[in-house]
Parts: structure tokens; C-alpha cells; sequence
């Protein structure tokens, strides 16, 4: 913005070029904000097009098509000759004025920066580029013959379809998952378990029910954008502590912990997304003493625990009493079995439990009793396969950098596979990088997606496992190629 | 309670004795509130648990339980010979004392009247009873064989099962959707389908996305119980107006939008859980012309639409900008699918979208793929034998009634087959009736939990499609045994 002075009914506007949400809708976000907020009066007049483009230095059309949209939405008038105002709102509530359409006045939608990540991340297609962008498991090994079977016998059984099934989830599977946490070192039984639709749906439960909008939580820096955004929507106000090799800087959880109250503190302490980084055991030792002595919870997110060749215990084994702990089977056996599960302690499974409920009643029962199976049978010998596979990927792909990428642009080691936490040199930004690979046919996530204020700007993330194993070196060296065709003259 | 004057640090307290949370429960909750709050403060006297159960008319053992959570979680300490006192919360904000656990200073929990009755409406196990509880299809005409087909034909394929899938959904379901919406008079896109991991997703997704909590919104009394809970948890008031044999009393829509700003009305017009009415065109027309001239949506909760013997056209045909029409296949397929949809007009469909991912990333592919497979084969056939499978127990069921129970206990006429909605004697409340119908072998749910505020009292809603055909009429008799039961001398 410049620096001009806005007369008293002139709106405060400032844009985000960089932003995913497009500029124009920016604009009309604004005004509809100030215009039901009372800021800007009925009658009050608006900048002319043309001058409120160029102050923005925007084009004129950007402004018109804002305009144009707070016309429709009755917001303001539009007369040829006499430019715009904010139109009358018939009175009532500002917020909730009943001249204007019901979807113009609804509550806040606290959108992140970044809208369309998630989606990305679930997306099926990526236009046939090598997408390095999902985190999906690899299409080799495949689970699906042993699955099918699993699902076969399932399917013949009418109460196990044609039910919903208890909402704390199918007790075979509780019992299951709960043997598997022991295995890892945590004094778990079978009803401390909830299965969940998917992880997401435990980093959502985390977020509305154990805090309120305006709440502060801590979160690591670089961390999940899925989780970033599950916390923009619910109104929390995230703290980042950054990463380093060891993981979570505990002794910034400490500083800030000094001073504030977060509700919790959201961590990804093994194979961390998406530096790849495993915490080590004293700081998990120091987190867990430092969660008790000031009585904040830690959200442990466990995806990638049982993948890491050398799994360290979950978060969970040091305090079953402040420690929440969730996993999922999307990243070992299938997305689209949309199963997850969490442990939390008995002071409040049942508040989880109800709120889980309204997401959904029960987790699919069908989908609960041929993974059942399937743990039964075929999983030990796919998880094995699958981590031989991750680290022959890990190994290619870093072979691959070594031998294409120039010096200034940097990989980190460590990651089990999954994903590469890389770094663009100095003189260009990760949205720049991406937006050239694009054009030679790779895709990746842009590192500003991975940090709740500000940062990554030169980091991007490669997800190894949704590329076929044979594309994984053509994809890399697609990127070095869309560096080299930025900084060609 | 009594009419005593409290002392100033009193507390105030009073419990409900009919309520599904535990009177020690109820206890401690209120004390917990005011030592919180502060209306309780430190060093407080807690009245004596004798004269504190005397003056609740409970035993002393039920205060001396709520005494011991309260000392256990902190908030007081108990020293024999000088009773019980407020404890010392070392400082801070009072709502997030650092001397106790966290567990007990988090946001309010919203649990609702009745918080086990979703979970009622989910469990897998009824007890051995003849349980009219759910409303799960039959399982007979039985859709497994042919979906087992349909679902091997998906599980073969790697795309359909090791990825999330778009958030929006898979897109063939979403036009398969689409198409047969349109077939029942709506002018609906692929584009506007959103689909959702169940139809309660799609209430969740209203009751978060288009209110916030302290907002009122309007509802059938009665209604299902599962949106009541989600709204309690979301923090809404609902507002009820009643439903007569024609549906939703219009007139009292009108009266309450007259000075009042409600987000959106909750209705159910085709086969309404649980009386079974169907609303009359009239009444569609006026509401939905009293939802645009007041500028309030309408969300329409159809899952029974295409089961009518005579399907009524959905609201969404009247207008598609201010009605969100969400349906599901647990009612004609399978719970267990865990699938639903609802269609939103443009202006607020990435608003929907973006918590839909937030829930879970996308609803199961494996799932999706499945089912559009099977819309394409053996639904449109399993549909009608359905149908005539529901008017065949409806039937039979309202037989039963004519047999064995005395005149003063109802069933209202309408309905296809779902749902009984029926009204105990006027002596006789219907919480009473089910205790005594569980000792006779029965169960059922009653009518208070279909109500926001009060109302129900003697009425019950049986469930006839989880129940075996030959069942039907013995369960139907055993309530009439219950009933001679409670009034026997």
C-alpha cells in the first residue's frame, strides 16, 4: 500500500499478491468486512475504480470485478455517473442486516492463507506432472490382494454392514490397535482407543474440543499444513517453535510456556512432516516433564511412527495422562480405508467421544472389520515391505539430488522416505521454483504452506511416494531444470 | 431444590433427577463452574455432605462421590474435622488455574440432555432385547451380494485405493448424484454435489460453518436427536416449532422470523424422524418464500426422500439458493458406507468444502468408487423391493398395535415404514415405560431426547427395520405387557 492518507470514509485496504486467494475477492473481503462491521456508513462513497487501482496497483479490472460482486450481494450501489456507495441495510443487526443476501452476512470463515493445500494434498490428479505433492503410500508393494480377501469376508457378514457400530469404534479393532501401541511401549488397553475417520478427523477433534476460537496452541515450524489449517478454521492462534536435527526446540516450548497458556501443544515427534526429523529422547523426556509441570497437553500426530527403521516409543509411553496420542493407517496400508485412531486418557475420551459422534456417529464399520482382518493377516509382512521400499526410494532420490541439483540448492537428510525437506538457493523463492517445474512438467508443495505466520519461503517439500519409482530421478532433475530456466537471462 | 436462603459462598445448586448424567456428576459439575468462575472463591466453605445431600433429597454417598472428584481434580481440600474447602488455584486466570489439572479447566463441554442417545442410536448391541432403537435398513431385501460384486470391481484398482480423492468427491458419484437428484424435480450440477462421510457430517457442517456458537436456529419438536446433539455441541439454541399431520407448523416459522434472526432452519419434510409426515406443497411453497423474504437458509434433511411411496419433490426444487438439501445412503444402502451428500448453492459451497476437508480430507474413495458402481447395477432394484419391505413391516406392524395395545396407547398413522411415532397413556411417562419394556425384552427410544427443551414426555419412537419380521409383533406385545406391568397395583 502507499502511504497516503485515506480520508475518514476511505477503506483500509491492503492486498497479498502472493496470496492463493484471488485479488479480486480480497478487495470485496475487505469492504464487506468494514461495510456490515459499520465502518464504512450506508451512503459512504468509494474510491473510484480507476484510483483505487492504481493506489493498489492492481488492474482496473480486478477492482471493477469487486465491485461488480459487492453490487450483486447488495452491498453497495452502483450508478454511472455517480460512482459507488454502501448501500442501506435495511436497518437491524450491521452484521446481520437484512437487506443483503444470508450467505453475505454469515460468520467469519477464518480461511487460511493457503485454501487450496489441502486439497492439493488430497487431490487425484496433478495434470500429468511427476507429483511429488500427495502423501500417499507407494503403489509397490500393494496391499490390495490381501486386502480384497479381508474385505470379501467382511462384506458377507450383514451385522458388520448394515450397522453403524458402537461410535467408540469396532472392539476387535480397539483390541488390535491397542496390542500394537503396547508393542510400542505404552500402557494402552483396548478402551482407551478411538478409531477415527482418518487422522485429519483427530487433529480436528484436538482443535474443538479441547480449546475455544481465540485459544493460543503451540505447533512446530515447518509442520502439516493439513493441521495448520484444521487450526485456522476452529479460530486458534498457533505458536511456532522451530526444528532443528534433534526435532521440536523444547527449549522454546519452555520460553514460551513461561509466559503463556497454549491450550496444547501439537507435535509430530517421529518422521516429522516435512523435515523428515525423529525427536530425540531427551527432549521427549523434557517435553513431557515440561507438558505436566504447567499442565498442558501435548497432541501427538504418530502417522509415520511404525515406518521409521528404527521406531522410537510414541510420546504416549512417557504420560499416558497429558499425552494424546494419533495415528492412522492412511500412510501403511490405505487413504481410502479413511481409518485412523487415538488414545487419550479416561479424564476425556468421553468428550472426544460425543463430538465425535457429531462428525460422523461411527467410523465405518465395514471398513473397521476387514482392516481387523487385514491386521490379522497380511499387515506385519506389508509393513516390512513397504519400509524396504521407502528406503530404496530415500536412497534414489538422493542420488538423484546429488547428482542433478546444483550446490546452492540444498536437501536435508534423515526422513525414512516419505517425504524431502529441500531448499531453493538464496536468490529464489520456492513459488517461483515451483511455478518454472510446473512448466517442466514436476510438482511439489511450496514451503510457506508449512508455517503458521511466516517463513519457508525457500523451502519445498518433495513427497517421494506417489511418483512411480521410475519417474523419481526424471522428476528431480526436472526441478535442477526449472532452476536453471529462472536464472537464464 | 428447597427455598432456603443460601449463605453468601453457597453455592447454588440444583439437579434433575431424570437426567442421563449421574446426580454426583451434576454436582460436580456446578461446583466446578463456580470454583472456576470464581463465584466460589478460594478458602470457600463447601457445605457439610450430610446437609447438602439433605437439602438435594440424594443420598450422602452421591455428595461424598462429587466431593472426592472435586479433591482428587484439585479444586478442593477435604480435611477430616474442618470439611471441605475451595481450594488454592495458584493464581492466574481463574478459568485456567494452574493448580489443578488441565483436563479440568477446558471449554465448556455443551454435552447435551441425553448425550447417550447417539451412542444408543449406533451401538451394535442392544442387550438381547427386541431393540426398535435404530434406523438401519433391514436386512432383508439384503444389498451385500451385490455390492460385494461392486466393491471387488473397485478394490482391484490401485487408483481407487491408495490415494485420498478429491475433497468434493470422486466425480462419476458426484454426476451419478446429480442425475438422480435431478430426477426428482432439482436443477442440480455434478458441481454443487459435495459428498460426505455420512449425512451427519453434512448437519456438523452446517451447524459450524453457517452459525457460531450463542446463535439460534429454528427446528421441528420433535426432531432426530442426533442434530439436537450436534447443535448442542456447536453451541446453537434451537428454537422449536411443532410438527402436525401436514408437517412443520409454517405459521410458527412465521411468528418466530418476525423478530427474530435465526441462521438457518433444520427441517426434515419427507418422512420426518420421527412422526413420519410428509410436509404438503403449501407449506413447502410458504416456507421456502418465508426463507427469502427474511433472508434465513433452510437446511433440509432428506435422507428418507426416495424411500416415500409417493416421493415428494425436495425443497431444494423450490429454490436452490436458499435451501442446503443433504441426503445419504445409510437409510437405503448401508450405515456402514459411511456416504452421504448434500447440494449447496455456489455462494457457499467452498466455505462447506473447506471444513469438509477439514473433517477428513475427502470421503473414502474405496467407498465412493464402490457405490457408483453399484448405483449403475443393483440399487434402482433394491430400492423398490425396499420400499415394498418397508410398507409390508409398516403394516404388520400397525396390526400388531390394533391387537395388543389398550386404547389409550397411539400410534400415529403416516410414516413408510421407518419409524412409529407413538404416545404412551396419560399416567404413564415414557421413560417409565421403557424401564419397564426392558424388563419385558423390548426397548425403544424415548420421546424426550426428539425434543430441544421439554415436551415428549409420553411419547417413544420404535424403529421397525432393525427388528427380525417374525419379531415384530412380540416386541409390539411386550411393550403392551410393560404398560399392564406398570399400572398393575
Amino acid at each position: 500500500m502507499d502511504g497516503m492518507r485515506a480520508a475518514p470514509s476511505e477503506p483500509t485496504l491492503a492486498v497479498d499478491r502472493d496470496s492463493i486467494v484471488p485479488v479480486y475477492r480480497q478487495i470485496y473481503e475487505r469492504l464487506r468486512e468494514q461495510i456490515l462491521a459499520g465502518a464504512l456508513p450506508e451512503g459512504s462513497r468509494l474510491p473510484p475504480e480507476r484510483s483505487l487501482a492504481e493506489r493498489l496497483h492492481v488492474n482496473r479490472s480486478t477492482v471493477v470485478h469487486a465491485y461488480r460482486d459487492l453490487a450483486a450481494d447488495g452491498l453497495i450501489a452502483q450508478r454511472v455517473g455517480s460512482g459507488s456507495r454502501v448501500a442501506s441495510l435495511d436497518g437491524g443487526r450491521p452484521d446481520r442486516a437484512a437487506g443483503v443476501p444470508w450467505w453475505v452476512t454469515l460468520p467469519p470463515w477464518r480461511v487460511g492463507a493457503f485454501p487450496a493445500v489441502l486439497g492439493e494434498l488430497a487431490a487425484a490428479e496433478h495434470r500429468g506432472l511427476i507429483g511429488f505433492v500427495q502423501g500417499v503410500p507407494p503403489a509397490e508393494p500393494s496391499p490390495l490382494a490381501d486386502l480384497s480377501r479381508s474385505f470379501a469376508r467382511a462384506g458377507g457378514d450383514v451385522r458388520l454392514v448394515l450397522t453403524y457400530g458402537d461410535s467408540e469404534g469396532y472392539l476387535p479393532l480397539r483390541e488390535a490397535i491397542a496390542a500394537r501401541v503396547r508393542a510400542r511401549g505404552c500402557a494402552v488397553d483396548a478402551r482407551d482407543v478411538l478409531v477415527l475417520t482418518g487422522s485429519t478427523q483427530g487433529i480436528t477433534l484436538a482443535a474443538q474440543a479441547l480449546a475455544e476460537p481465540g485459544d493460543e496452541i503451540v505447533v512446530e515450524a515447518p509442520t502439516y499444513p493439513g493441521a495448520l489449517q484444521i487450526f485456522q478454521i476452529a479460530g486458534l492462534r498457533a505458536l511456532p517453535v522451530p526444528v532443528d536435527d534433534e526435532g521440536m526446540r523444547v527449549d522454546h516450548v519452555e520460553a514460551i510456556l513461561r509466559t503463556r497458556r497454549p491450550r496444547f501443544i501439537y507435535t509430530m515427534p517421529s518422521m516429522h512432516n516435512p523435515t523428515g526429523v525423529t525427536m530425540n529422547a531427551d527432549r521427549r523426556d523434557r517435553l513431557v516433564a515440561l507438558a505436566k509441570r504447567h499442565g498442558v497437553p501435548i497432541v501427538e500426530d504418530d502417522p509415520y511412527g511404525e515406518l521409521a527403521d528404527r521406531p522410537a516409543a510414541p510420546l504416549l509411553a512417557r504420560d499416558a495422562d497429558y499425552v494424546i496420542s494419533i495415528s492412522s493407517f492412511s500412510k501403511t496400508i490405505a487413504p481410502s480405508l479413511r481409518l485412523g485412531w487415538l488414545v487419550a486418557p479416561r479424564t476425556i475420551y468421553d468428550r472426544l467421544l460425543l463430538r465425535k459422534q457429531s462428525y460422523d456417529m461411527a467410523s465405518s464399520m465395514y471398513m473397521q472389520a476387514g482392516v481387523t482382518d487385514y491386521l490379522a493377516s497380511g499387515y506385519d509382512a506389508h509393513l516390512a515391505a513397504l519400509r524396504a521400499e521407502l528406503t530404496r526410494r530415500r536412497d534414489a532420490a538422493f542420488a538423484a539430488i546429488e547428482r542433478w541439483w546444483p550446490p546452492g540448492m540444498r536437501a536435508a537428510r534423515g526422513g525414512d522416505g516419505y517425504y524431502v525437506w529441500a531448499t531453493a538457493p538464496r536468490d529464489v523463492r520456492a513459488r517461483a521454483l515451483l511455478a518454472s517445474a510446473e512448466r517442466h512438467g514436476a510438482s511439489f508443495l511450496f514451503g510457506e504452506a508449512f508455517f503458521p505466520q511466516s517463513g519457508g519461503d525457500h523451502n519445498f517439500r518433495l513427497a517421494l511416494t506417489p511418483v512411480p519409482f521410475d519417474a523419481l530421478e526424471a522428476g528431480i532433475r526436472r526441478i535442477a531444470e526449472a532452476l536453471e530456466a529462472l536464472r537464464a537471462p
